[in-house]
């Protein structure tokens, strides 16, 4: 049994609190908020508290706030605890001078309406030693299934790759959306081909999975494409086929 | 029983093919292409020929060829024949001035080796006629499931979205790709995030999915992010950061 105590109440805070309220071998133990309205979501299945001077005691404390908060949050927890954030852009240094830290980081897009499969979700580990290692292994393996030892360096690129892959793909998933909008034809039409390209990759490397106009070096296409465009929409068209041509060289 | 004819031997009409050879109630009566060793991949299971002037008879000749040859090649069939192409940037009027011709394109990316579920593909069909249109879609609900009527204006506009959400997709797939490869972590650490981004705009719209610090406006770690890139990087990572915050209005 590994006892917890989660600081936060945004997204990632609410799914990790309810996983370990559903998880047998977690003990959690406390949730903090400033703001203790934001904890609404709980029905007195934990306590709860706003005071982070008389927090219980735990084995691991996590701080799920914004990343500009953490420091703050941290420097206010006694320097014998064992305190980990879940941010992907922040160093394990942001924690401050303690002996005892880590980075317990979920690597998903998590919503405030969409429920989290948590057996889907990379978890992220890094600690000051070895057995504190161990302590997020162990928490990690009772609310998932896979984990990795990624360090401060390699998860802020991590995080960068993130961006690309979901943010921005989302972006391009809004702006097919719009298109579709705009010419009375259902997004539904384009759903298949998302779920087609985003499967691919399982097969193919993407870079060997590239097709389209660019890839191709089609000009012909890719200026009927830029015609069709709104102004706004043919700097990033032409951006992102620039990008591709170089990949490949053409 | 429908009885069609294909002419051409890239990635689409070799997927075409199969599938009209697997599926009981299409007769493929011949397939041509000007090179016959394209074809190679055809077990004498259907009459092959490389003569496009003694094409046997059919309801529909499927024209499967670059966008840029589908002309040169509708030209030289009988003004009577029921000819269609497989284009989603091409217009029906490609096909020259015949009284029955039609689209039958296919929304999906074929690639050589990797095979097609056609019943998760939409069929985007148009024709000259109301007649034309209903051997279109026998065919299509032969073949597969799901079809609509889009007529060669919208299907432009489609074919743009379907760039945005496979094309530049798949390319940000490939910039998290060679980030992961760079920094010495496996990209199978982003997989899960891939798909789930994917599937989610099936339950939320892709504009409310939207997460990353461009839509939460954190110029903080933008920067972060921006150091982090290399030179030819960054302008992408800005100008879609930039088209982001412009559809939220930040």
């Amino acid at each position: 049994m590994i006892s917890v105590i989660i600081l936060g109440s945004g997204n990632v805070a609410q799914h990790l609190t309810r996983v370990c309220l559903e998880t047998d071998n977690i003990d959690l133990v406390q949730v903090y908020a400033r703001n203790l309205e934001k904890l609404s979501f709980l029905n007195s299945e934990v306590n709860i508290t706003n005071n982070i001077k008389s927090l219980e005691k735990a084995d691991v404390y996590i701080i799920a706030v914004s990343d500009n908060a953490i420091n703050e949050v941290a420097e206010q927890l006694p320097k014998n605890y064992f305190v980990v954030h879940t941010s992907g852009v922040t160093s394990i240094n942001e924690l401050g001078d303690r002996p005892r830290k880590g980075v317990f980081y979920m690597l998903q897009s998590f919503s405030a309406n969409k429920k989290v499969d948590f057996n889907k979700i990379p978890f992220l580990l890094e600690a000051s030693d070895k057995k504190e290692l161990l302590i997020l292994e162990k928490l990690a393996s009772s609310i998932g299934k896979k984990s990795y030892r990624i360090d401060s360096e390699q998860r802020q690129y991590l995080h960068v790759g993130a961006v690309f892959v979901n943010n921005f793909t989302n972006h391009m998933y809004k702006l097919g959306h719009d298109i579709c909008q705009k010419h009375n034809m259902s997004f539904d039409i384009l759903k298949p081909l998302i779920l087609e390209t985003a499967t691919k990759i399982n097969e193919l490397n993407p870079k060997d999975a590239q097709t389209g106009p660019a890839r191709r070096n089609d000009t012909k296409t890719i200026e009927k494409h830029l015609n069709l465009l709104a102004e706004d929409k043919k700097e990033l068209y032409n951006i992102i086929s620039k990008s591709i041509q170089n990949e490949y060289k053409l």
